[in-house]
C-alpha cells in the first residue's frame, strides 16, 4: 500500500506557494524548475489540485497557480485525497457470501469484522490527516528549512518573477 | 492508496482456519473452494502469510496450511504486512534539497514536516490494526455468520475432510 509518487510534489509545490505573499501565482514550468522536477508530470498533478478546489489558475504574464483558499483551510487530509483519490483502501467483495456454504443475501446485514476493523483503521488514518492543515506545514517549513536556502530561494523567486 | 486485492482472501482464509477446530489444516486447493476463488491466486497469498509465519504447512493425507500460532497471538496488522508488506506508505525523496536553491546536505537535519505528518497518519493506522487479533476476527464472524451457514459449512468441512 503505498501512495502515488506525485503526493510529495504536489505538497511541497503547496507548501510553496503557502510560503511566498498571499496572491503569488507560479506557472507549474517555474514549480517543476524549483524542485527539479519533469515539468509535464508535476503539470497533471496540479490539474488534480485544481480539480479538487485546492489551487486555482490565474491567467495574465503573472499567472499560474495559486492557493484557492487560505492555508489554514486546507488540510492534508485533502491535499492526499485530491492525489490519491477518496476511495477506501480495502474493497470488500463479500467472498463470505461465495462458494457452497453461502447462504440468501438478506442473512448478511451489514459487513463483516474483518472489513469494520479494516475501515476503523483506515478512519484513523483519515483522521489524523484531517488534524494538520497546509497552515501547519507551512509554519513547520519555514522554522525547519536552512536559513541559506530561504536566502537563496527569496533570491531566486525575485529574479525569475522580475523577468516574467 | 489502496490494499492488494488479495487481503481478503488472506484475511478470510486465517479466519476459517481460526473458526475450525485447533489443529485443523486446510490444502489451498480446498480454501479456494471453500470461498470460489481462483487457487493460483490463492496459494500466493497463502505463500505469504507462510513466510510471515503466520500459517505453516503440514504433509501428509490431512496437511496444508494451519495457523503456525494461536490466533490471539496473531494481529490484523501482522496479516496486512504479510499481504501488502511493511514499507512506509510515503516515500520521501526529499525533493526539498533539489533544484536551484538546495544546500548541503548537512543543513537538512530531520525529515520535513511533510514526511512527518504523513508518518504520524500511518502509525495511527498500524496503530489501530494492531489492536486486533485474528481471535476477535473469529469472535465476530462465529457471532456474524449467518446460522444457515455455520450449519452448511460444517457439513461441507465434515465431508470434504472425511474424503480426504
Amino acid at each position: 500500500m503505498k501512495h502515488s509518487e506525485g503526493l510529495e510534489w504536489a505538497i511541497h509545490s503547496c507548501s510553496l506557494l503557502a510560503a511566498l505573499p498571499p496572491g503569488t501565482c507560479l506557472p507549474s514550468k517555474l514549480l517543476a524548475e524549483f524542485f527539479d522536477l519533469p515539468e509535464a508530470y508535476l503539470a497533471k498533478q496540479m490539474q488534480k489540485l485544481s480539480q479538487a478546489g485546492i489551487v486555482e489558475t490565474r491567467r495574465g504574464p503573472r499567472g499560474g497557480y495559486g492557493l484557492a483558499r487560505p492555508s489554514a483551510d486546507i488540510t492534508l487530509l485533502q491535499m492526499v485525497e485530491a492525489i490519491d483519490g477518496d476511495a477506501q483502501h480495502f474493497r470488500c467483495t463479500e467472498i463470505r457470501r461465495c462458494g457452497p456454504t453461502g447462504v440468501a443475501n438478506r442473512h448478511y446485514t451489514r459487513p463483516c469484522g474483518i472489513a469494520r476493523s479494516l475501515w476503523k483503521a483506515e478512519a484513523a488514518w483519515r483522521e489524523e490527516l484531517n488534524k494538520v492543515n497546509l497552515a501547519d506545514i507551512n509554519r513547520m517549513g519555514q522554522a525547519e528549512t536552512p536559513p541559506e536556502q530561504i536566502a537563496k530561494a527569496l533570491k531566486w523567486f525575485q529574479e525569475k518573477l522580475a523577468g516574467a
